[in-house]
């Protein structure tokens, strides 16, 4: 069964909830998770209708039912290769955020084409010069690259890793990539979030200096 | 009129393509749009709908009028300021990506523990004692912070922003954060993005580890 995609990001957040609970919460209620994400009680348990063994029992849900529920429905185990394309700040955080790996997300190797980067490492993943990617791809079998170049040589660079055997692209640059159709594009889109979320928030603005 | 989120999101995109035109290119297709993010055309022209002043024409949109019918019903350029909570990698990447100014995004200011950190800056913006946030917020009316501190010190962080007069946290960090009702969360969920991805395209898993 194909889940939501809204339904799947709010389970994602659900596991953090369960990961947090105290060593003695054995259970937890729909009403706790939706009061801590603010959201409906029924939306809660209506998406915990997609998992299979829940947990759900009298007094709530079996804490370590429902996280491992969560964990198998959505592939936590199904570990996926990946590189990342460009070594600067958003890369590096990328490389030093361990929570990815616990979610199947599993970050091998690094690629830049700054000298002074090539072959350091971050957080143990070493950099490799960005022309050595299609080499690499083959050999240890990785078709997925998370983006995160300067906006201005994104074109071109997913140009050439898609050249190089990449058929999976998480775009964190703010720029409309131009691929091959067999190459899909996952929009990391900050600026569509946060415009998202100020637009149904209805943030004030700042008057100065308009 | 209230925009659907997703709607939002694809319109965002849709305006990186209006930027990366070529001076002399006056008119776009909505055909051109969708084959871009490979999607539906028909989806293109209904979300182009949403906008006033659209530029529709007899051969395609007028790029520079479907570009500011964007920006006007988005809100580009009602600026919003904002503070950088965590000065680390993930944090100074942010404070780095020029492009959120021209989508109305300001920062003005960073913070952390860390006395290494306070007092020097990182593209402009200065960093500062956590402690200060409460007096800065006051003084320059900033009420949306964005935390990228580590999960470890996520939670208690959000509490004390919150504290502080923060009534939006636009969260970077992979926890549910557990802060007064009257504060918004806006939930920058990687890793649930990443799942909704690999769930949806079925991307292949690396059989060697499991």
């Amino acid at each position: 069964m194909n889940i939501p995609d809204k339904v799947v990001n709010r389970l994602t957040l659900y596991h953090y909830i369960l990961e947090d609970l105290r060593e003695d919460e054995d259970y937890i209620s729909s009403m706790k998770i939706a009061e801590l994400l603010n959201i409906d009680n029924s939306q809660v348990r209506k998406d915990i209708k997609y998992l299979d063994n829940s947990g759900k029992c009298r007094v709530g849900y079996d804490a370590k039912k429902l996280k491992r529920a969560i964990e198998v429905k959505l592939g936590f185990e199904k570990t996926k290769d990946a590189f990342i394309i460009g070594a600067g700040n958003l890369g590096s955080a990328l490389a030093k955020y361990d929570s990815f790996k616990d979610y199947g997300l599993n970050i091998l190797a690094m690629f830049d084409n700054d000298p002074q980067k090539i072959g350091s490492n971050i957080n143990g993943k070493e950099i490799f010069d960005i022309t050595k990617i299609g080499n690499l791809a083959k050999r240890l079998n990785v078709d997925i690259a998370i983006l995160t170049v300067p906006k201005n040589s994104a074109k071109g660079i997913a140009q050439y890793i898609a050249g190089a055997g990449i058929k999976y692209i998480w775009n964190f640059t703010p720029c409309v990539l131009d691929v091959p159709k067999d190459v899909k594009v996952w929009n990391e889109n900050l600026i569509g979030s946060f415009l998202q979320f100020t637009n149904k928030d209805e943030v004030k603005e700042n008057k100065n200096d308009n």
